[in-house]
């Protein structure tokens, strides 16, 4: 497929590629849930006990029957016999009659015959082994059910979730200290071109260094995927073949980054091409920066071309590849991106038909956060480096206005 | 100071903690670039060659002397003598006489005494060593100027910066393959409470897993610290004393998540206060969740004692002690924390005077998100693992309405 014969917009090139991209099933394998921050779930959770485990006091204060409070208030209080502490941490074998009442910490597990707790400051110790109590106290107040936050059997967490914070703890709850998780998704990454160097190497004139390898290899591993460097190779059809067949042998996905002239981009799509069926999907996407993305899937496992810009490299590795990330490593249902509302602080101008990404700096004001773009003709790395996030102007817009609230997209 | 004398807003108490950290210098290592992902930059970057290192074209096409190409259109073509291509990845000894043009590739190096170049689309080669100009050239178009995006002795990234993909990718442009970084906070984490068991353990009647060793854990880890497990201690003030201790000599921030009962958080209180100068500094925090939350400084690092309750420490550490992780990895600025604008799906409502925190589902919708409520009486883990972020309910506020937008802060 010959370059730009179609500029195909980003939303609809993600669902054409996507849609092409075959059911991958990664092996599993089991880890600690206390090192599984990260990793996404490969079989659901069910919770083996309920949650709370018993009936337990949600405040200090003193468990009772609510009938025996009925009616109580400030100025007509309930007397009731104090019969024992509820001890933390264990089981109570005390047990309420009518007219009696137990002190209880917030945790404590309730008395049997107590149906309530009435906080502490509602209450006032009368005399040895009687309690004051100013407040009538509905079944069931201040106490929190045996399975109030789960029940036995319950799925707690689906299959295809990425364990954040909240999940390691959740398990922990359940006294699940290791969990079956996906492996983690092989990202090969080669960069081409005879003008790039390794970043080590002296540079010589007319010479750049690898940034696309680096760049795109860090948002991997941010993404909890395995960078995996195949290294640079000459714009030289064999060469890159040979090297994009073992990142394909090797990987789950992989990402080529083009040289940067059209016959090296032109190379890089007949290569992939050639890798596998159906091959090249897409090639070029009416957006800016990353005109030159090419998106294929060969034989079963998904390949990007990417731009040689590095700017283009990463925000399309951003805009398109991550979802793809995600969706191959399991995720199920993926958070939204984060993004701040801000003011635009200059008017942006855009081509019709063209969805573009400005990079822009957030600084704070007194009325929240204002968005400046950050210019760069030549779109190259230290634009992003200068950046907080980018803010899209849709296809059908021709610009942006200075004072317009916009979305940034935090990067 | 006893529990909730003052319940302090949440800002001003972590200003006013703020204010009495001290400065506070880690330690720094020198780490591959390769490896640096979410690493703080412990000394100012210096670009030591200007980027792009040679002025080189951002087109494929002609490099010109664009006075050659004054007044050329479709209908009247410049006509200039081809002298030669110009290579990838090398210096050009071609130099451009009047009337002469040379071949070049995107990111090729333009030779002497060339100052423009056509695009490819508007030029046709005429005869053998012949091309048509169709288009008048400014001095300077499609070429990227020597030091345009860096310039020779540039700062390019400041000191106290996380290292994110593009300053991975930009450090490698500039051949930076090792960086000088601050080393990781380590953050002590101590469980208190008598009903609190480690996760692997056989439950009994009345006790409860430590949930908040590795949420908190995790949030650490996910912040870009270490965590360091301290473990259980039973609600006595020798031993936790005795731990509190250990983890202030080992960690640059010790949270101490106190039993679930008001004597213990007194307890908890009481020990914070003796572990050093000036001891506690906020005692109840104006926010639901998170009310009995406790900030110190205590001989010059930050101690803090988290409510028991699950979401209670996990909300406030997420509100107020990310900041200080931040401030105290030597983060000089920090990016916004991620938000999604979201229409709320029911009305909240919420007791003025106090800022609330309300668990959020987000579901997408045709005009964009809407966001659910979690609710959960009991506040245990599984309300947040079934959120997706977090709505705040101003302390002004009564309440929000349903149908209002607001920002979800995405956890």
């Amino acid at each position: 497929m010959p370059e730009f014969l179609e500029l195909v917009p980003p939303d609809d090139a993600l669902q054409h590629w996507m849609a092409h991209l075959p059911a991958y099933i990664l092996e599993t394998e089991v880890v600690d849930t206390s090192l599984a921050l990260g990793r996404v779930t490969a079989e659901a959770v069910i919770a083996s006990y309920p949650l709370p485990s018993f009936t337990r006091s949600a405040m200090d204060g003193y468990a009772v029957r609510a009938a025996d409070t009925f009616g109580a208030s400030d100025s007509l209080p309930a007397y009731l016999r104090l019969v024992g502490e509820v001890p933390m941490g264990a089981t109570t074998d005390l047990a309420l009659q009518a007219g009696e009442c137990a002190l209880i910490h917030t945790g404590g597990m309730l008395p049997n015959q107590a149906d309530a707790v009435v906080m502490v400051e509602h209450t006032q110790s009368a005399r040895l082994g009687e309690v004051e109590i100013f407040h009538a106290t509905a079944v069931g107040e201040n106490v929190i059910q045996k399975g109030e936050d789960v029940t036995q059997g319950e799925q707690v967490i689906g299959q295809g979730m990425r364990l954040r914070p909240q999940e390691i703890g959740g398990l922990m709850a359940l006294g699940i200290t290791q969990v079956r998780v996906f492996r983690r998704l092989r990202v090969g990454l080669i960069s081409s071109g005879d003008e790039v160097i390794p970043p080590a190497q002296e540079l010589l004139p007319g010479q750049v260094r690898d940034v696309n390898s680096y760049s795109l290899g860090a948002l991997v591993e941010q993404k909890g995927a395995f960078p995996v460097q195949y290294g640079i190779v000459p714009d030289q059809a064999e060469a890159l073949r040979a090297t994009a067949k073992q990142a394909l042998a090797e990987c789950d996905l992989v990402l080529i980054t083009a040289g940067s002239s059209a016959s090296a981009r032109d190379l890089t799509s007949q290569v992939i091409g050639e890798l596998g069926k159906p091959g090249v999907l897409v090639h070029g996407v009416s957006v800016r920066p990353g005109k030159p993305t090419i998106l294929a899937v060969c034989d079963g496992k998904a390949v990007v071309g990417l731009p040689g810009n590095p700017v283009s490299a990463l925000v399309i590795a951003i805009l398109l590849v991550a979802p793809v990330l995600q969706k191959l490593a399991g995720i199920s249902a993926s958070s939204p991106p984060g993004m701040v509302m801000a003011q635009l602080s200059l008017n942006l101008s855009s081509q019709a038909g063209r969805e573009d990404w400005v990079a822009v700096r957030l600084s704070r004001t007194a009325a929240g956060y204002q968005a400046d773009p950050v210019f760069g003709k030549s779109n190259l790395i230290f634009t992003l480096v200068r950046a907080d996030g980018l803010v899209r102007i849709p296809a059908a817009a021709t610009g942006l206005s200075a004072g317009e609230m916009v979305e940034v997209r935090l990067i």
